[in-house]
C-alpha cells in the first residue's frame, strides 16, 4: 500500500468535505470502499474532518489491515463505538446518498438524530474523477492488455458468424487476457462485459445512456441480438477494460469486407477528433467546450445527423473512467467543470451510417498540462475480418 | 405477451397496494418493468388501484406497445400529465425505496407534495416471489441449458489448468449456450457470472452475503484466484442461470482425481437434504422450519461445524430466484414466510471440508401443493475431471 498515494486521496476527501461543511464522511459503497482502503468489504468507513478513521465491518470475519477496526452486526452501533473511541459525533456527516437505500437512509437518520445528512455521492465522485499516480497506472495498465485483446479480434473471426458468436470469442479472449469481468457503473446501466455493434443494430435507440446501444434481448436490450454478419457491415466492439480493477475504456471498429467511403470517411473524421481532442484536453479546458468543439468537427464535416447516433443521438462525447464505466467529468453540453490534470476520460466520437453500421474510435486520455496522454494504443484503421 | 399471465401479475401488485393501503404504484427498476411490461426502458411504470396504467418513458425514443405511453424528460412531468390523463393525484403511493438514491427521492416528494411516499421495494419482491406460468416456463428453459452447461464441464478440463482458467472455459460454454451474462441482484453483490471454488479457497470469509465466496482479487474479491487446480481438491461450480431472462440457480461439485472419504459423506448428506427438502418445499411449510430442519440433518450427520463454510457460516441454506439472484423468500432463521404454490427455490446445502474444498449441490424448485418441482436435472455425483 503506497502511503503518499492515499494521502492525495484522503486530501481530495478532506477538500470535499470542507466545501460542504461536513465534519464527517460515512462510507460503504464497493468502489469508495475499494479507493479509501484498497479493499472491499461490508461496513463502513468512516472519516472525521480531524483526521479521525474508522473501519466497522460486518463481513468478512477475518478483515484485517483497517484502522481502528470495530466488527459489527448494524449500523445502529457505529455512535456508541464513535464515543468508545472518543470522538465526537458529527454535526454534518457526507454518506452516499444515491446508493443508500430507503431503510438505510431512515436508520442513518435515527442513529445520527443529532447529525445532519448531507448527500456525498456527487462529492465522492468529484473526489475521484482527478486519479493518484498509482491509479492512473493502473489505467495505463489496464488500456495495455484491452489493446493486446482488441489487436487479435480479427484472429477469433469466422466468416458467417453471428454478432453474438464474435462477442462470446472477444470476451473469452477479454478474459484470458485478465479481464476480471466487472463493469461497475454510477446508477444502474446493467450491461455485461460490454458490447459490439454490427450493421443497423447500432442505430437502434437504446434505454441506456450509453454512447450507442443496440437491441439486445428483451431482458438485456443492449447490444448483440444474433443475427449473422453480413458483407458491407461495421462492427463496432466496444468492451470495458477491466484489467486492473481500474477500467479503461476503448473502441475499435471492423469491417466484414469493403464499407462504402462514407464509413470510411466519417470513420477518419472521429480520429481527426480523437487527435484534435488529445491536444485540447489540457488543464484549464472546460468540458462544455470540448464537447462544442467535438460537435463543430463532425457538423464541418456534415456528418451532425450521423454524430452519435442517428434516430436517437446522445448527448455528450466523452466521459470519465476509473473503477466505474462512467466517473466525472462528461463532455457534453452545460457542463463547466475545469479539466484538471489527472483527470481520465474516454473520448468516443462515434458515427451511424445507415445500412452500414457505427464507425469511429474511442481512446482513454489521462489529462496533462499541455495535453493529454494517449493511454489505449492500437492501430486506428477500420479492419477488414475477411481480408 | 400472454395478457392471462400479466393479469395475474397485476392482481398480486394490486394485492400488495391494498395491503399498505396505497392508491398507487410507481415502478422504474428494470427488473420491475420487464415484470410488468416486458421490456426495460429508461422511465417510470404507473399503476393506480383503480386499474389505470400509464408509461412515462425517457428512452428509448422510439418505444411503443406501452399503456398510455408518454415521453417525458424529467420526473417532474409526471403529475401534469396523470391529470390530463384524468387520473387524481394518488394519496399513498407506493415507489421502490431501496433503489431509489437520494435526489430522486426528494424530486419525487417534491412532484408529489400531497402524496405519502411508501417504500414499496420490499411488496415487489412479495409480488415477485410467486411465478407465473410464463415465468415458471421460462426458468424452466433456464434450468435445461444449464444442466446441459454442467454436463460440458469435464470436456473442458485440461490438466494443469488454474482455477480461473477453467472458469473461464465453463463462462465461455455457458454463452454459448445462451447465457445472457447478467447475474442481477437485489442490493449490490457485485458477482460476475458466479463462482468457481477449488481447494481451500472455498473457506475464505467473503465481504458479501453468498453462501460461499472465495477470495478472489481485491477489486473483485469472489471466486477464483489463479492458484493450479491440484490433486484432491473439490471444485465447486455454482454459475448463475440467466439463459432467458429469468434465473436458475445451480451448483455441481467435481473433484481433482480421488477426494479423501469425508467429502463424499458430506456430499451425500447435502444430496439427502436436497432430496428430503424436494418433498418438504410444499404449500405451507414454513421457510424457518425449512432451515431448521437442513441444519439438524447437517448437525446428525456430524456436519454442523463445516455446514455453509467453516471459519464464516452463511445463515441460510436457500433462497428465491427468478428475475434476480435473491428473490424472496429466504430459508433462514426468524422468516416465517408461508410458502405458496409457484414459489421458486434455490436450494444449496453445502460442506466446506479443509484441505479439499466444497462440496454438496445446489438445486432449483417449483414449490408445488404436495412436494416441490426440481427442474435443474443433472446427476448429482462429484465427477472426477481427471477420470
Amino acid at each position: 500500500m503506497d502511503i503518499q498515494d492515499y494521502k492525495i486521496r484522503f486530501d481530495r476527501i478532506y477538500s470535499q468535505m470542507k466545501k460542504a461543511g461536513a465534519d464527517a464522511c460515512l462510507l460503504s459503497t464497493h468502489v469508495n470502499l475499494f479507493y479509501v482502503c484498497g479493499r472491499i468489504y461490508g461496513g463502513y468507513y468512516y472519516i472525521s474532518a480531524s483526521g479521525d478513521h474508522v473501519a466497522f465491518v460486518k463481513r468478512p470475519n477475518n478483515a484485517t489491515g483497517l484502522p481502528r477496526l470495530h466488527f459489527i452486526h448494524k449500523l445502529e452501533q457505529i455512535p456508541d463505538l464513535l464515543r468508545e473511541e472518543g470522538i465526537p459525533l458529527p454535526q454534518r456527516m457526507l454518506f452516499e446518498g444515491e446508493e443508500t437505500g430507503y431503510d438505510e437512509y431512515h436508520r442513518l437518520m435515527a442513529a445520527f438524530p443529532t447529525t445532519e445528512l448531507l448527500n456525498g455521492s456527487h462529492a465522492m465522485r468529484i473526489v475521484r474523477s482527478v486519479k493518484t499516480p498509482v491509479e492512473q497506472e493502473l489505467i495505463r495498465q489496464s488500456a495495455r492488455a484491452h489493446a493486446e485483446v482488441y489487436r487479435l479480434v480479427p484472429s477469433v473471426y469466422r466468416h458467417g458468424m453471428t454478432d453474438r458468436d464474435l462477442m462470446f470469442e472477444i470476451e473469452f479472449l477479454a478474459r484470458k487476457h485478465g479481464n476480471l469481468g466487472l463493469l461497475r457503473s454510477f446508477g444502474n446501466m446493467d450491461a455485461f462485459m460490454g458490447i459490439l455493434l454490427a450493421g443497423d443494430n447500432a442505430a437502434v435507440p437504446s434505454p441506456y445512456d450509453y454512447a450507442l446501444g443496440g437491441a439486445g434481448v428483451p431482458s438485456n436490450p443492449i447490444g448483440v441480438t444474433g443475427i449473422p454478419l453480413k458483407q458491407g457491415q461495421s462492427v463496432m466492439v466496444d468492451l470495458s477494460g477491466d484489467f486492473s480493477g481500474y477500467l479503461d475504456d476503448m473502441t475499435r471498429t471492423f469491417s466484414i469486407g469493403k464499407l462504402p467511403e462514407k464509413a470510411y470517411y466519417a470513420h477518419q473524421v472521429s480520429i481527426d477528433i480523437n487527435n484534435r481532442m488529445q491536444q485540447e484536453m489540457r488543464e484549464g479546458a472546460v468540458c462544455e467546450d470540448l464537447y462544442d468543439l467535438s460537435l463543430q468537427m463532425a457538423t464541418d464535416a456534415g456528418l451532425a445527423d450521423c454524430f452519435m447516433g442517428t434516430r436517437q443521438q446522445a448527448k455528450f462525447v466523452g466521459h470519465g473512467v476509473g473503477l466505474v464505466i462512467n466517473e466525472l467529468p462528461v463532455l457534453a453540453h452545460k457542463i463547466n467543470t475545469v479539466l484538471e490534470p489527472g483527470m481520465v476520460i474516454a473520448l468516443e466520437p462515434k458515427f451511424v451510417i445507415e445500412g452500414v453500421g457505427a464507425v469511429g474510435i474511442e481512446d482513454t486520455y489521462i489529462v496533462g498540462k499541455t495535453e493529454s496522454e494517449r493511454v489505449t494504443h492500437l492501430g486506428n484503421e477500420i479492419i477488414d475480418l475477411e481480408a
